[in-house]
């Protein structure tokens, strides 16, 4: 979608537009029912003036190509006697409407969009600046791996041997006791999700979580059918989660450590109470532990280690610290759960890349992991004082935030309830990509998920700048 | 999975495999209702002979730990008075048997755990042996990248966009006029039809396919309430599509160029027919051409190329001719379908293996991987003449078979419905493992799908006179 109108050509803007558009709907690329996007998208697309998308755009809806639903912007037409557009397509935009997976939220869209553009500031992005990736000693690692004929045909379904036994060794560190048959290889954290939505769950079982939750900005459960519950943990834990449970099944998911979006981390204390409520229910734990390598301090036990009944279902994975890349984490819990989501995640894709399994192996054995892990810890503490020190200078008179503990956000509270969609917009007009509170909270309108782990620092400055005018516009 | 007794400890081997189970149920792997493998599978798996598992399951059954259902085997109980058994532990059975996804089908299972074993020899499997696999050439390949820190990033949601320019060049020579937008990289074949399944399908939907069909063995489709129809390619094929469509949606599965299981190749005519009937019914296709680079002479064109509707989907993959490890395949088809796919996956997996896809990229572009092609075909060739001999030797009185066109099986006919879970089970027992014609057509007993792409020449030689052995005593 990088195509742009040449300038000096002989042909107009405007003219190679309607071009570029035909072609597309000529070639069956863009069926009836395609929604174009907005004349503003276009426009920064192109590197035009709006007006010039616009006069493009009215002609394709003269000649009836191209019409306007009220509201909801520009369609192709279903203009069956115009040779352009085929009878005989297939009716794609029904067949979309109507499947069973939902779309993503459209700000997550435009955040999976946007990232892939250089000319954007990202100020929400939860992964590691490709500075802080090692890249060049992944590069020399590929030379040092040795492969065998077996490790590149189709893997176990649980992963390479290798590989799980060395995360075996790993999460002992942790004080998690497992052996192999008890770890399933996942392309990262999220499948490990969707696993264990469709492979755990009855449709209707209910997902409890936090108010403020990663799970709103994803939805592997939603799109099956489960019922999301947000829930406070106090002292009446056990009894809500009792109640709210009824007779229903009930899973309950959470990020102790270095929480996303919140940068929350749980004591010890509170980690049992919540095992001992779930326990008392019989409801199983997911708990996510993906941030927990980048903890400024030592991290205490997980509620893993506390384990005694095969009650956790525990995920890691190397996209937060080693390279998203890889597709590689890990799903710890009893053999029978794990057997059973090997068997889907067969049915799904064949296992994970075995290259990747590799690299990790190699990582993990070599020592290479956690050496680099240091040395990351050290960098992001370095980013989180830099943007401390601006946000203390800028933004004191207009928002709230806890000192990191690690990980990659700032979990910024204005004091006003600006963070909306339009300032999401203005922002994103502005070249500014944040992420809103808004997709983790559905009510919440006060929060940005700030991250110092992805923007260079002339970045950062100048993106909370722009943010800051934004802000006091609003 | 692979724990055994040892044989000259001073604990008995019954005591052993006891003490083996009860580490398992008080670990909270096997919870209560897990169900336990076979007598037989036990004894394959311990190396002991099967008297000595059953006394030690009867041991456990009479301490009330395991207990026996009428003909659906032994299970661990839920008798919470029993030390062993914590009571709190969540009824992981019940999540497992209440969930959305189907189980693999239980021959499914044994052979991709059986496929593990390195003392069976496979006679079904679908994939390259490792001596086919280019290992020493991706290894070397391995020192040769160069990445940019960004390609250790999350993907883009369609996939590195090398990658996708690459594979527009190598599908132009299919006859396919496609653009990078028009392209999704996934992780293999069998996740296109996932992300389909769930993507473009409404609950209900029929998907179109042979009588016996890939799709049988494997159940994208099947797990979200597709209705799978058979239809036979006839004359009236335009008719019946439209009558049995009605007003649902549907979409057309085929697989022309050597088709999986039979081998079969589709002529440029029917593959015409099969366009223009579904086109007259505005039913997509799905065209799976993942073998079709294997072909002993050249190949037709695709429906693809005939498509001038956006009406086919053309699913694309290395795993049959590089590496299943790499997991890298793609799925080509108009814009709106594949960002739709692509939106799909990002909520799935957020997208494919970084490295795998710089490998296939550096593969395609380097011209390596069209030269691996041509010399994989021959020795394809060589083991399929070499199977064939065997064949008319042994099998002429009781089998029929067609001279293989390319690809890794010859569909093999025997003249009396021999072909039953029975005679798979005897075979594993023999430690022959077959994909018997059933998993592809529930209706078949006269079929198996014979490989000679994995066995080396000998486990082919043994492997079929086991099989023939196996037979005539049937």
């Amino acid at each position: 979608m990088n195509w742009q109108p040449i300038r000096q050509g002989e042909v107009t803007l405007q003219q190679q537009i309607i071009q570029w558009i035909t072609d597309h709907i000529e070639r069956g690329d863009w069926v009836a029912g395609t929604k174009l996007p907005t004349q503003r998208q276009l426009a920064m697309q192109f590197g035009v003036n709006r007006s010039t998308v616009q006069q493009a755009l009215e002609e394709l809806k003269a000649a009836g190509i191209l019409g306007a639903k009220v509201g909801s912007g520009i369609y192709v037409t279903d203009n069956s006697w115009h040779s352009l557009i085929t009878q005989t397509q297939p009716n794609w935009q029904t067949y979309i409407d109507t499947s069973l997976h939902k779309p993503n939220y459209h700000t997550i869209q435009l955040i999976n969009e946007y990232e892939q553009r250089d000319d954007v500031i990202r100020l929400g992005t939860g992964e590691l600046a490709p500075s802080l990736l090692p890249t060049a000693d992944i590069e020399a690692s590929l030379k040092e791996l040795s492969l065998q004929p077996k490790a590149l045909g189709y893997s176990s379904p649980q992963g390479n041997d290798r590989l799980r036994a060395a995360i075996c060794e790993y999460v002992e560190k942790r004080g998690i006791d497992v052996q192999s048959q008890n770890i399933c290889i996942v392309s990262g954290a999220l499948q490990a999700l969707q696993l264990i939505a469709v492979g755990l769950l009855e449709q209707g079982s209910i997902v409890f979580q936090e108010q403020t939750s990663y799970l709103n900005s994803i939805h592997p459960f939603q799109s099956v059918g489960m019922q999301m519950m947000a829930i406070h943990r106090d002292e009446q834990l056990a009894q809500t989660l009792a109640q709210r449970k009824r007779k229903r099944q009930a899973v309950f998911y959470a990020v102790p450590t270095l929480n996303n979006p919140t940068g929350g981390v749980w004591t010890s204390l509170e980690k049992r109470q919540l095992y001992e409520a779930c326990k008392a229910s019989r409801i199983p734990i997911i708990e996510d532990d993906v941030y927990h390598e980048l903890l400024f301090e030592a991290a205490t036990p997980p509620i893993k280690s506390m384990d005694d009944s095969g009650q956790v279902l525990y995920i890691g994975s190397v996209s937060k610290t080693l390279s998203p890349g890889l597709r590689i984490g890990w799903l710890i819990g009893p053999t029978t759960v794990i057997e059973r989501l090997a068997d889907i995640k067969m049915q799904t894709d064949y296992g994970s890349s075995a290259i990747s399994q590799e690299i990790v192996f190699h990582w993990l054995q070599s020592g290479k992991y956690e050496k680099h892990i240091e040395s990351l810890r050290q960098k992001l503490q370095q980013r989180a004082d830099f943007v401390e020190t601006i946000l203390q200078e800028k933004f004191d008179d207009v928002a709230d935030w806890s000192k990191p503990k690690g990980g990659f956000y700032i979990w910024l509270k204005f004091h006003e309830p600006i963070v909306d969609k339009e300032l999401f917009t203005k922002l994103l007009y502005r070249q500014v990509l944040i992420n809103p509170g808004y997709i983790y909270d559905p009510q919440d309108s006060h929060h940005i998920r700030l991250s110092y782990a992805y923007a260079t620092h002339e970045e950062l400055q100048s993106g909370l700048e722009i943010l800051y005018e934004c802000v006091v516009e609003a």
